[in-house]
């Protein structure tokens, strides 16, 4: 049993966007044991729609396609989805009744022709109700194979994937079971990895398949399973990890299901009822985001100074003039104080400061361009670090922020 | 001319990760005038990438494969080009020599055979050198059809398209011209504007391609347009543009090509010698993350508080305890309170103040999720503005900032 999705929009052949919900779909898909063949994106053209459909349909039995579906004339997938099936759109009164519902509560205008027409079907499909916009999903069947239409709006589409098109996939047919268990490491490279553990990678079973993820500095290891016995897969995989853990012991970080590190972080400071706070030089309020993008971040993170002009290191963090002209603005000594001053300032178990120069250009500093003193301020004491981190400035400022959270991870899991 | 491509890795098929390395090159294809046809995103299978292959090599003249190319067993990309190419791998002393320069320089360790075997490349293969890794990209040609494969790390394959691939194949091909203009537009949706503006667009020329990409409270209108004479080609967009122009100006932001409207607020403000700073609370750091994500915003962004404690409002900004007890500290009052006291703590002209709740609970506030207030201050005062941006924390946090900087922008182009 196996998916193909089909994205379709002139907007990611030319790169105007990143397609971002084809790994949502697929995540989604994995979880309930379905495997994507492939993915495939095509422009906005009935020919090569027609040919992606046809090839999708002797590839895979659940097709599952996104975008094209808007109210203007540049939007041809639903009436290329009505030719592929031979079929007429049919105006679907439940669909018209939501597009209604919603241009009353959010639009406050009149409806127009486009947006009445944005409730006409192929006759032969069910509509799937997008409570979230006017462009309803669509569930075709043909010998046996699903076709799903969605949307291409991230947000309508995944409200449609979780809320009618799994439910309806995992109805129609039986799945088997899929694990995915990733392992996150750092501080040690792809190839030394394989090396030091090519004895375990040996003696792997077959269908227990492994993968290595670099990136940044860090390396993450995947294994996956697929079968029908749900235990069998989940009891293999979790011994071999058991197997795999003593020879990684120094640079495991942990689980990527557990969530990312600046959640694992949330997740240990909010067990032991403690905070944390930023002063972000280089990384420009990059760490604060992190933490803020995850719900409940309120329940341990106070706060972040984002002193990017040196100036107000001094009038908003409090630092002193003195000393950012003995050690320059870029030093261990400013990143030191720094943490200092955030973690009384807000007052937090925990601080994180770095200060640095993320390029292109050398700025207020006299440090080399890639530079980054990154200091952890604890009850304890501020433990203070020097990286290089090349010229490439998102990479700077990325790599900065990675490494922050990593020494802070090692930091509480120290107590 | 038209070209596919490929992107080979597990990981994209499970939704591990989302394919950058697509949009960017496809983009940059479109900048020397390359149309691509369609992205296939397959397997770390030898069958599959073997299919792939052979369909691409059907469609188009040009194929970039991406993936696949580690150290590690569990990438096949490289044998299975020469296989498809029924070609022999060979060593190149070249690509060994920067393998070598590379450990030399940064990993400090002595190479092992894995990273040797990374200069085997297929016997008929250009290798194009890769200075930021080992795998090195490989340039074949059968049949004027030009095959590369290219690294999945983004900055090394970002790095060998801009040094080798790109100029490769303007000295091989000669390519027409092709132009995207996209104009931002905000506070219409998208069926308004089109009906709006249907008499203009159905007087386009049939080579003027118009498309409309609506996300977050914006409709992005893209006119695109191919042909060899490159005069012809801008001189009708930019006659249509001054034709559509008079039609939207009440909702005209700026253009795509000149930058996000960050870039396009920290253009003005260095123009005009002016500065800017935020105090962000359910924005959590996202607007000063968006303005130093942009080289030389040092010029203009001189820093940012995050205040996600409500005490921090008091201890770090200065706000009194009576305004936010006697508001609530999700209020126009808070917002404008703290918008004013970011202005002249950090001393700009310019600061821009979040406070809201963006859920999924209510936090601190009594506030309904979803329901924000942001204020901009300038020297002659604050505007302050309610907004109520749904209940999904991620599209709250966006619509916020985004909403934030559509404001402060207005705001500036007044002066």
């Amino acid at each position: 049993m196996q998916a193909e999705i089909i994205t379709i929009g002139d907007e990611i052949l030319i790169g105007q966007i990143v397609d971002t919900n084809s790994a949502f779909i697929s995540k989604a898909l994995n979880q309930i044991g379905v495997s994507v063949y492939q993915i495939t994106s095509v422009q906005d053209d009935r020919e090569h729609i027609l040919k992606a459909l046809a090839e999708a349909e002797e590839n895979a039995d659940i097709i599952l396609i996104t975008g094209g579906l808007g109210p203007t004339k540049d939007d041809i997938t639903k009436k290329t989805i009505a030719e592929y099936f031979d079929d007429t759109l049919i105006r679907d009164e439940a669909v018209l009744e939501n597009i209604r519902r919603i241009w009353d509560t959010y639009i406050k205008k009149p409806l127009i022709q486009v947006n009445i027409d944005q409730a006409l079907v192929p006759s032969k499909a069910t509509a799937l109700m997008n409570v979230n916009g006017s462009a309803p999903g669509m569930w075709l069947v043909r010998n046996g194979k699903v076709f799903v239409s969605m949307p291409g709006v991230p947000f309508e589409m995944k409200a449609l994937m979780t809320d009618e098109v799994l439910p309806r996939l995992r109805k129609k047919f039986k799945f088997p079971y899929i694990e995915h268990q990733t392992v996150l490491t750092h501080g040690i490279g792809e190839s030394a990895l394989a090396e030091r553990i090519e004895t375990w990678e040996d003696q792997l079973p077959k269908f227990v398949k492994l993968a290595y993820l670099p990136n940044l500095g860090r390396v993450r290891l995947r294994l996956s399973a697929k079968g029908m016995d749900k235990a069998v897969i989940q009891n293999e995989i979790k011994q071999q990890i058991d197997l795999l853990m003593p020879q990684i012991e120094d640079v495991f970080v942990g689980f990527e299901n557990d969530g990312s590190i600046e959640e694992l972080i949330g997740g240990a400071l909010e067990a032991n009822h403690q905070t944390i706070a930023t002063a972000e030089s280089c990384t420009g309020g990059k760490i604060a985001e992190m933490f803020t993008s995850h719900p409940g971040a309120s329940h341990y993170f106070k706060g972040s100074v984002v002193t990017y002009a040196t100036e107000t290191k001094v009038k908003v963090l409090g630092l002193s003039e003195e000393l950012i002209e003995k050690y320059s603005v870029v030093s261990a000594e400013v990143a030191q104080a720094m943490a200092e001053r955030a973690r009384l300032l807000f007052n937090t178990d925990y601080a994180i400061a770095t200060t640095g120069n993320a390029g292109p250009d050398k700025g207020d500093s006299e440090a080399e361009v890639g530079t980054v003193f990154i200091a952890i301020a604890t009850k304890q004491g501020v433990l203070t670090h020097e990286f290089h981190f090349g010229s490439h400035r998102e990479r700077v400022i990325n790599k900065a922020a990675n490494k922050a959270l990593e020494l802070l991870h090692k930091e509480i899991l120290k107590k």
